[in-house]
């Protein structure tokens, strides 16, 4: 597994939202595959059911902020910018973050 | 929840109400931690957030589908067995069942 | 969850988990039923999106309350009882329960 | 209580997002406070708690479903002029309508 990619490969191409905050949300997700890496531990070593239900409870809510963050940054950019465009452009463009916020509530 | 499960490997120890699907537990984790990679992936390669979003989306019902069947043989093991010995032992337990659901629910 | 109850009032009938506690419940209802009237309020006197989407996640969150009390009545009743009779009976509850959770989740 | 109120009164007056949605956001919430007066009979008549939590559910989606309505409007409207404005006003704004989302998925 290698995460920790050298800048000069991963360097920002495309104009993502969330380009700029790259290695913030690659340590998150790094901290997050950690903590699952941790649950199944938890399940080896037969560790208390409710110990594991509050670990993936914790994991679902770092899950939830990274949504958050990724869902500011599209909004503010691809959303915004796209709506700047044309209002065709922008109501397809919400229209499809708002797809995406349903997905997250279910 | 129907997990195959090779019982040889996974031979119960402690008396936890998973320790029967434990390998079944194990795959699973296993995938949800492949599939936190496959999003930190998709962050270095500048998908499109959108993407990123349906992904971690995915994660979050996996990791649901873990937590309710975790409960499922904590109630039917642990919960039902406190509540044979004692009233109080049940309700206790019912009670912190209870408070890992409302976790899972915020 | 501290519900104090007038049982004169709300002396139970069937064997409900939550007979107990059906004023309180009522109670809890009536309240839930009356914020949705003031978000259809909110809305006839164009409030602010934001503001009624603070109201309808409050509402949510009440649900939820309500739902977590429901079950816990559940559990410590029904299924711990269905649990005693026989493995069968305890085990379709608890299964039954588990659906209802799930459906929560979603 | 008056929620179909006439249009002459509750014309429209602010240029909220769902304005124009008005009397569809009126239905919905007069068959979910419906909804939420169907539970509490539920729990007069002890219906069984199974039933009152699956009804429960189907309220908690229908309140997700116009949350999201409300929020796209809101996104399309409300968040996308003030980008147009101005930088800091979009930038508020989608703050502020991710701050709402982080509430509903608590």
């Amino acid at each position: 597994m290698n995460l920790s990619v050298d800048e000069a490969g991963g360097a920002p191409v495309a104009p993502r939202g969330y380009t700029a905050d790259k290695d913030a949300y690659r340590r998150r997700l790094k901290r997050i595959e950690g903590q699952v890496r941790g649950i199944a531990r938890m399940v080896d070593e037969d560790s208390y059911c409710i110990d594991i239900l509050t670990q993936v409870a914790a994991v679902t809510k770092a899950l939830h902020a990274v949504s958050i963050g990724l869902l500011e940054e599209h909004i503010g950019h691809c959303v915004v910018s796209a709506a700047a465009e044309s209002e065709e452009a922008g109501d397809a463009k919400v229209k499809e973050a708002l797809d995406a916020i349903a997905r997250l509530l279910r």
